[in-house]
Formats: C-alpha cells, structure tokens, sequence
C-alpha cells in the first residue's frame, strides 16, 4: 500500500528484493485531480515512474532530466502554472486523459503504461472510479487536495479529511485477490492520513487487510516527517507527531511495526503493548538504501508470519 | 486574409512595413481539430508566432528551438504521435483548451496570447464558430483536413471540399468592421481551396470584400506550389495549376493580382483579360524577401486604389 514518493522509494526496494512478479503495489488515487483538462494521478506516476527507474532522484517526483518548456510556454500565457509538469510526464497525462475519455480504466490504463516503462510489478490504483480527497482547514474551509498540498504548499491548518466518492468506490479489479494471494502485506512510509487513509477506505480493503500480516513502516522519524506535511497534520490534529501515534493509528491492522532507530524508545513501548517493532534505518537515501530495507521489512514480515502460524 | 505558412510569411511583411496597428489578418480556421483532447488552430498558431518572430524557421510552423520531449513520451506509450507538438507549443493547446472550455471565444483568446507574445497586429479567426474542413477524395471518401494533411501526407486524390459548420458560422467579432475599415485587401499566397476559400465562405465576409480594393499574391510559381497539396489539388480538380488558375478563381473579388517573375506570360494574359496584375519575385526566402514583397504588395495596392477612386 503506498502513496508518492516515500512509498514508492520502499515499493523500489522491495521491487528489486522480491522474486520478480511477486509485488503488487495498490497506490493511493485521493490526490488525482484534473488539471488543464487533463486527468493527473501523482501517486500512481510516482510509484511507476520510481519502479520504472525514470523518477527524478532529486524531488522523488517527475520524470528525470524532463524539461519545463510547456510549463514555462503555460507561463507566459498567464495559464495556471502553479502544478509543476514536465514536458515528459505531459504526455503520460495526456495519454491517460485520452484513454479515460475512450472509456478505458484506470487500471487498465496503468497496466499498460507499466508494461512501455518497462515495470514488471502489479501497480493497481486503489480504484477505478473517482475518489477525491478534500482537507478541512481552520482557516480556509475545505480544499481539494492539490490546492491544499501544492497550491497553499500545506500552509493552511487542518481539521479532518474526507474522501469525497470513496462510499461508492470499489477496488479496482484485481485489488482484493492480490491481498488475498498476499503472503505480507505493507503499509509503506506514506502519509497515513492522505496516502494510506483513501485506500483504507475503500469499500472492502480494510477487511481483506485484516486477514493478513501487515507490517507498517513509519513515515515519521525523531517526530518529523521525512517528506511532506505528515508531522504537521499531527500536530494540527491534536497528536504529537510519533512513529508510536502511527503505529496506534494502524494498531487494529498491523501485526508489526518498523520504526527509525532514533525512535527506539518508541519501539520499546510498541512492543510492551503488543505491536512488535523492528528499529532499523528506515530513511532511504539511496538505492542501496531502499534495498535494505526491503530486505529487513520482508525478513521482519516472514519472522511474525512464522510466528502468526506458529511454525 | 491568411492561413498558414504562406500566408504567415506574408503577413509578416505587411506587419513590419505597414504602420504600427494598421495590420489585421483574418485566418483561417477550417483545419482546426480537436487532438489529445486539445483544440489546435494551426494557422492561428503558425501567424502568431510568425509575428511574434517565435515561429520556427525551417518548418515555417511550430515554434523555433521547441523540444519534443511530450510528443516522445506518447510515443512510448502508444499514444497518436502523427501530429508533430512541439512541448512549448503544447502550452498553447492547453491554454487555449482550457480557455475555451470555460467559455471564452478563440477570438478573445488570440487577442489575448497576441498580447502574451508581444503581437501588436488584429488577428483574428475567421469565426469564432467551429468550421472543419473535410476533403473529399477519390480513393479514401471524405478525410477531416488533418487526417488528408497530415496523417495521409495529402497522398489521397482530392475531388471536392466542404466546410462543416460554415452556414451557420458568424464572422468572428471585429472582422467585418476591419474589412470595412480597410483601404486595402490582400489575399496571402495561401492554398485557395483550403485556406481562402473557407474564409471566403463564412457569411458575410465575400460580400464585404467586394466593396474592397483586393489583391491576391499566387501561392502557384512556375505550375508549382511553394509548399503544400495546391498545386496536386489543382490538377487533381481538372484545372492547370498557375497563377492564371488562381486568378480566375479570385476573379470576382480581385482587383489585382500578384505573380512570380516565372509567370511573366500569364500576368500578360491576366491584364489582358482586366485583371491587374504585379510581376515580381514572390518566393519568400528570407525575412527581408517578405518585408520586400509586403511594401510591393502595398504599393501596387495604392495604385490600384488610386485607379479606382480616379484620384
């Protein structure tokens, strides 16, 4: 289960760890929107961008070495240049708002752009049809995602979220016989609330989930978020930033938990309450890095199924 | 009067000779289409730009120096990459889209981008109503212009044209006042059966140029086309491709006529028949060749005027 760019740099690791074809990833589709007409999906371009090994290794996002051509043309018209797209990732966008409008889905759409970039993972979108996540702020009501996330740059304080058509959403095809045939399951470091909160709320995930191992990995480390404003939506909801308050939030799913090794204690604590936690190097600044901690999630996930079975 | 390339080059002399506001070019829009979910007006596109001196110089069409990074990306994906987008161009398209989809007319568009790019000419679409043009051919039934132009390469044998939509089709706001306001007419070297002719065909502008001193430069030099399917169109139709040709096809609206030192003969016939007409070099190879042909243009327009008026 993953988001953007932290998910997908574990969805990585574990892409090259795992037998090949063994991975499925399920990307979050809250933060899709539609923009100069053209459907965009940031999470699910990420994580196959990442996989595919064309993401910028600089932003996490995009496509490596595009150009801003459009973007700056888009400019100079006083069009609404606010969403950075490059020149390259247009024409994904571009090409998916073709096929939608033919009448093809999403899922379908993303098998076969993973199969031109090469990616030999299952990349499903949690679904087919349109969910759209809306953030409640105390200060400027309730916003789209990418208003609120890339437009205001999260400055705005926030008081829930709601994922508006997840009560009608079904997983996309293919999404609950793959954690059905799942041997381990992870929630990757996304966003709890925006990344991993959408999937969960679609119609029947949370169920298949609980029938599984699930190991988390925390997005938090030292109390702030490696990337994004997890730390912050914490905060602002009353909760102090933890890779614990993580762990408490996925406590009814998760049989373990990965913490960073900063957050030790935190592990401790987990572990006196039932969720056992591996402490490890959870940042991922390099390839190598991502590796490693695939390698320790999966060891750590078959360690507590050997336990869970009892063998 | 203008639609691309040709008449672009043209348009451009008139704008840099003529007095600084003095120029307005009404163009054609009948090869208008709707690709990638984007509404492209290539002449629009290719006159703007060539006014703004941001068009590319080899093509004549597309802008100088754009890269092509999008239009490669839906290669990769399989998408429709027989229409040559530039990424820079691309942000024309989506502005333009976008624009139009929240009810804003292409005329107000246009006049909007000329100011982006530093245009100071009128240029306006013919109208601002939808006019395709279809060919109809011999071996391929009726084509959508593009699908003739550019996906068929002009291979097939044209027999006919229409422009759908032009009986309903209102002058864009502004064209015909400026055709009234106008001292002088000039129908650029663009291809007459695709380019002038659906201009010609909105309602009311023949009427309004037949008030006019108008003066057509043949886009036919020496039996040949300078660019573009008119000379095979010509043949095709049963009809000699020559300046003469283009100029009994004008005859009820022209007063003069412009052609190619090649067709010195025919000019004779020309003035022969009461059509007056200016020999010159009418092949524009350089930027100085078009401000050069402009101020001929302009000058035997003053004496054709001078005739008329009997001053």
């Amino acid at each position: 289960m993953a988001g953007g760019v932290g998910g997908a740099k574990l969805a990585y690791g574990l892409y090259r760890v795992c037998p090949p074809g063994s991975l499925t990833v399920v990307v979050n589709t809250g933060d899709d929107f539609e923009h100069l007409g053209l459907w965009i999906s940031p999470d699910l371009d990420t994580v196959c961008y990442t996989l595919a090994e064309l993401a910028n290794p600089l932003t996490g996002w995009g496509l490596d070495g595009d150009s801003f051509a459009a973007l700056h043309g888009l400019s100079v018209l006083g069009g609404p240049d606010w969403f950075q797209i490059g020149d390259r990732d247009l024409a994904t966008h571009l090409e998916r708002t073709r096929r939608l409008k033919m009448g093809q889905s999403l899922s379908q759409i993303t098998r076969d752009f993973c199969r031109s970039w090469g990616v030999q993972a299952a990349v499903f979108p949690m679904s087919d049809q349109r969910v759209s996540t809306l953030v409640d702020t105390v200060d400027s009501g309730r916003l789209a995602f990418q208003e609120y996330f890339v437009h205001q740059q999260c400055r705005p304080v926030v008081s829930g979220f709601s994922f508006d058509g997840v009560d009608s959403a079904q997983p996309a095809p293919g999404v609950l016989d793959a954690i059905s045939a799942a041997s381990l399951i992870v929630i990757c470091p996304s966003n709890p609330w925006v990344s991993i909160e959408p999937i969960l709320q679609v119609r029947g995930i949370r169920a298949a989930l609980r029938q599984k191992v699930v190991v988390a990995v925390s997005p938090i480390v030292g109390g702030k978020a490696i990337k994004g404003p997890a730390a912050k939506m914490y905060a602002e909801m009353g909760l102090k930033p933890s890779a614990e308050t993580v762990a408490r939030q996925y406590a009814e799913l998760i049989t373990g938990m990965v913490v960073d090794l900063e957050d030790r204690e935190e592990a401790d604590r987990l572990n006196r309450s039932g969720i056992i936690s591996l402490v490890t190097q959870t940042v991922m600044r390099s390839p190598q890095n991502r590796c490693r901690l695939a390698s320790e999630v999966v060891q750590f996930g078959e360690s507590l199924l050997r336990r869970v079975t009892g063998s």
